[in-house]
């Protein structure tokens, strides 16, 4: 058993910072939950929802005594956060994200938190809804879903083990790696599926014919499109943060879907089923659903 | 109330063809459902599983009067079911298919059905699963959905009405529009994203670290490509068969990708954050789910 934490402040109470409030509060692994953002009303929605047990809008207030901060905001936003932090939290808070990309966060940390530096353990929970807002929280949001750390080598060991534990609480099952390899591995399956989600359906958008389009989509189209539903600020901001792996990850499938592309135009019926083939038996081999 | 129908053929019985026999079956609209493939042990299992009558390997013993003979094969293998037909269907029999394109098979009823052509109604059900065979087949496939049919003015007036009225017995909603407008716009809205998302899961399986990109992958990513695990002998032939549309539709989407790439090179901002925040607003407002 690991011991019960007494304080933990959440800044930025929405699905991500809400669900795990909630998740802690259920398994009881927490006394206290403190809210902080820079939306008054988010705040007040989640105190009203019993997200939280009490909300500070002076961020100097809400980390007072905290053991564990956890950054839930934007990664576009994480610089003015820490800048925040490093002139108001203790030597003794270990401080922790759930942002999305982690090579851009760990230099922000590294730059900003100065000395605190060392009590911050970068994560990023591998779970999500195309909704946003603490309306959309749960506390089963983590629940057999995998959350990724990647600590330096100037992490404190302590900071780490606190974090896990944390997040082992919701459910979670914790795994540490690399910062770098971090963003080529979710620039591949996570931010350029957002990319292309977001610009085929903008560029179907701007047709003629989009109304009749969207009309006739069946239910393939919902899934392969649900992920543009997703908070357009909070990905233009991954994007941003790690654009050098999504560009990366982009050229090779590019250059993919011109051979692809050329295959159709000679109607090289063996191309096509081939690269079919070959992309339903992985997808059947590592998603059962 | 439209009359019982008495004897429906259908040729190929997975999971379109499966799902129209249950629709039928279940309202009481055809007294007998007969089915017809070129594998027996396809059709031995839809008779095991209730969801024909019975079948027969001769499809010109099947097709025997039958008042609706419903093509239920993948586009590819339309050719050579049409050329048998043309050899074994009674004149007053109405021929229906259900295949994703409709240019290329009005031209071969055209060409190889004869003077039969005038009793053959194009349509394509919008309903599917990325799940294939009469295993996977529900009465509920076609309930709320849309069925497009695409007559010619040389298609026979009553055969469009018995063919509308057995649509509308599953629970569908049927609409006429012309076959080269239906091919356009479903180039865009289903095909083009069913070739999109082959092409991303077989570039992602061909990565070193394709084993960990697909194990971090999460609930956006196994719904984006779920459509990669549809039947891939079937999305060949559609895709060639439609290949022009889906070409136009491809270099549309390929030019709008190309310059958000570059907006990415740029880091622009703004035009990142406009193709997001449109996109999120077009889906938000055309699909609620």
């Amino acid at each position: 058993m690991s011991p019960m934490i007494d304080r933990i402040c959440i800044i930025g109470v929405g699905l991500i910072g809400g669900s795990l409030a909630r998740a802690l509060k259920v398994t009881g692994a927490c006394k206290e939950i403190v809210g902080t953002s820079r939306y008054p009303d988010h705040l007040k929605k989640a105190k009203q929802l019993n997200v939280i047990d009490r909300f500070e809008t002076d961020m100097s207030i809400a980390v007072k005594n905290a053991d564990i901060v956890v950054v839930c905001v934007p990664v576009g936003a994480v610089d003015d956060v820490f800048e925040s932090l490093a002139a108001c939290v203790s030597e003794n808070t270990i401080i922790t994200d759930v942002g999305s990309t982690k090579r851009s966060v760990t230099m922000s940390a590294n730059k900003l938190l100065g000395q605190y530096s060392r009590n911050f353990v970068p994560a990023h929970p591998i779970a999500g809804r195309e909704k946003s807002g603490v309306e959309a929280s749960s506390a089963d949001l983590f629940r057999q879903r995998r959350v990724i750390i990647t600590p330096t080598d100037n992490t404190q060991k302590n900071a780490i083990n606190v974090v896990q534990s944390m997040w082992e609480k919701t459910g979670a099952e914790v795994v540490q790696m690399d910062a770098s390899h971090h963003d080529d591995v979710l620039a591949a399956t996570s931010h350029l599926p957002h990319l292309l989600a977001y610009a085929l359906v903008d560029t179907l958008s701007q047709l003629d014919e989009k109304n009749e389009i969207f009309n006739y989509a069946a239910g393939g189209f919902r899934d392969f499109t649900r992920i543009a539903s997703s908070d357009a600020t909070m990905w233009h901001d991954i994007c941003l943060s790690n654009s050098n792996a999504i560009l990366t990850a982009l050229e090779i499938f590019s250059s993919d879907l011109k051979k692809l592309e050329q295959a159709l135009r000679e109607k090289n019926s063996q191309y096509i089923l081939g690269v079919f083939q070959r992309a339903k038996k992985s997808r059947d081999t590592f998603c059962n659903e």
